[in-house]
């Protein structure tokens, strides 16, 4: 006999919900309940409490100076930024529409900040009579921000967002280091400080944002001492002190098979170290860490139920309501290179063992529509209920709900 | 000295809007002033003059007997579907969704037909209400069909899909052939004819699509000979005589650099051939082609503004409010495995030099906003108009508008 074949890469647990009777539990709903309740699907799930639950976790391993910001590009749905608004110190924005749901959420235009290329002017209107802070990105803000403020007889609150000149190692996004449209480059912020300066800007801090969506622990911590040192240097050209120091995020969560949960130990060991060389140098200064994804990836499952099931010459296809329109990134054809599967499950037959491989689609007439490709699932039948998970995260508002004229996915905080 | 090197694949000439004074002529405007009308960027602009122009092409390329139909999905812009409604023999939709946008347009419910895996009951009520031609994809879609043909006391019309014993060629997608979630395998089309027959369906034909956005004519006209021959075979099992012979569509355009416009004088030739085969054995038969892409992607056009122009470490960036929350595809990230850019120009800049390459991005804080890389663009500058051609297919309604909160982009028929 040959030896046996090395085992294909597996899905890190996912246990952040409990199972009960062989049903998935969501908030504290048996989930076909909680299908019955909302009425109909496909729909986005988002537990509070693993909202919560996460970011008591965050705290407990960070530094207690760490500033905890929820960038809400990675789900913008009013009632969870109304929720993490609650839990965390601050909000960061990407846009006017953003800005708008982070106000009616209550978050203190203080602790809101906005970043993003190609910032408009009437956006940076809004967001100096919002009194939120307006992370610079290119000289071209300057004289608009400027004019606002005479305008408006308001400050224009401003940190520099730094295009560092090193790139955050093993990121799934590499959004620092090289040429890149973020940030203005390291070697030109002395220059942008001083116009800053000349301009009468109320200049707070910096924002440096090396990637993304890393798994590595030991990768965001050289990014986090790069981008501290980085910040120590052009420190020394600021025209007031360093009030923020926002090193970014890239807290990365296991979307595919042989992907393993971030260690976070490291990097509150880390950050409490730079926290402590901080106090001395740049004594004002509070050290954020911003994080989207990894705040509320795995809080967030994605629920469609399967119309029918088809084998067609000896393959099984679950064909469900739900599809790419809803969950691009599920699909593949978000920024991935070659398509994995997320982590899938039959949320109504929890307990039973897997079948044969079944391959989830959706009702789209592409062969893009596909939501897990020949995975070992339990033998399912219309009307039970497909569950992808790590979907709290990227899902709704980054999918083209309007592709092909069905229905748009419903989402609730439960 | 060297040998010169391989010049790069370069665009198909892309020649559809006149150039006047410099700027693009989109619907008899120039760009500028086009932009002005709608009053915001950024924009699609669909020209009716190049839509009226595509299909009387067709029309002069295929033979008289050959039937038209507009898939719909490529783009669902109710303005743009009821132009196409007046100019093409039926509407192909994709569901309930699209329904309704091609019955509000003026469609013939006769030439309406609908497809797509995993229809609900309840689509199948509203299409059978409507009086459409349902194409069959699954045995699990008899007997709710013969439910709602009951109830409403009307003729439930169905044609069946084939999913093919082949595939077809060089295709940018591959819709038939091996294991597929479309249509009915063809070895078991004769055990869903006959329970066709015996719920008393309204057999009227097949629908056979191999493929999509596919360049090259001998593989099309390969996969029609071999739909229309399996369809003939399959025809001596039908309830009822074969009324429409769908045989797909596939007909590409070219997007990346190196691809040539598909020939139609191979493919008319040899429709004209099948037509003629048909008379004596499918005497009642109408043969369909169904076109999405081919009928609106050269048509239509992407426009966005230049924002922002950033020099980072030497590399060009041309900032716009545009972006892949506009137009996916654009981007790279629908489908597409390597990303190549697609056809770019500065519309007001139509007669200047190209100068140092320049990328163009969006607003988005995501690496993946990218809708040129590295291109040969005449210098632009902010207020300057970009424009990406080919957009008139799966643009608006397949891209994540929501992503990030910025504003929709407008569509206009011009």
């Amino acid at each position: 006999m040959n030896a046996p074949a090395r085992p294909p890469p597996v899905h890190a647990p996912i246990n952040q919900f409990p199972v009960e009777n062989g049903e998935l539990v969501v908030g504290d709903l048996p989930l076909t309940r909680l299908a019955a309740r909302v009425g109909r699907t496909p729909f986005y799930a988002y537990d509070r409490e693993l909202l919560n639950r996460r970011v008591a976790e965050l705290r407990a391993a960070l530094p207690r100076e760490v500033q905890l910001h929820y960038a809400m590009k990675a789900n913008p749905m009013p009632a969870l930024v109304a929720h993490m608004t609650r839990l965390v110190d601050g909000i960061d924005v990407a846009s006017a529409g953003e800005l708008k749901i982070a106000l009616d959420a209550g978050a203190d235009p203080h602790d809101i900040s906005f970043a993003g290329p190609g910032k408009q002017d009437a956006e940076l209107m809004q967001a100096v009579a919002a009194g939120i802070l307006v992370n610079v990105e290119s000289f071209r803000e300057i004289a608009p921000l400027a004019e606002c403020a005479a305008k408006l007889g308001l400050p224009a609150r401003v940190a520099v967002r730094v295009n560092p000149d090193f790139e955050l190692k093993s990121s799934g996004m590499k959004m620092g280091g090289g040429p890149k449209q973020f940030g203005v480059d390291a070697e030109e912020v002395p220059a942008l400080l001083s116009a800053i300066g000349r301009a009468g800007l109320a200049f707070e801090g910096f924002h440096l944002f090396a990637g993304s969506q890393n798994l590595k622990a030991e990768a965001i911590v050289e990014a986090q001492r790069k981008s501290f040192a980085l910040a120590l240097r052009l420190a020394e050209h600021a025209p007031a002190p360093v009030r923020f120091l926002n090193l970014g995020g890239g807290f990365g969560i296991p979307y595919f098979p042989g992907e393993q949960r971030l260690d976070l130990t490291p990097i509150g060991d880390n950050l409490a170290a730079l926290v402590d060389e901080a106090k001395p140098k740049l004594p004002q200064a509070c050290v954020v860490i911003e994080l989207g994804r990894y705040l509320v990836g795995e809080a967030g499952l994605y629920v469609c139920r399967v119309i029918d099931k088809k084998i067609s010459r000896g393959h099984t296809y679950l064909v469900t309501d739900g599809g790419l329109h809803h969950h691009l990134s599920a699909s593949g054809n978000f920024g991935q290179v070659i398509r994995k599967n997320y982590p899938v499950a039959i949320g109504n037959r929890m307990s039973d063992a897997a079948g044969e491989p079944s391959s989830v689609v959706g009702p789209l007439c592409t062969p893009l529509d596909l939501l897990a490709e020949k995975m070992a699932l339990p033998h399912a039948e219309p009307g039970d209920l497909v569950v992808i998970f790590q979907s709290g995260a990227y899902g709704a508002s980054a999918s083209p709900q309007a592709f092909l004229g069905h229905p748009s996915s419903i989402e609730v905080l439960v």
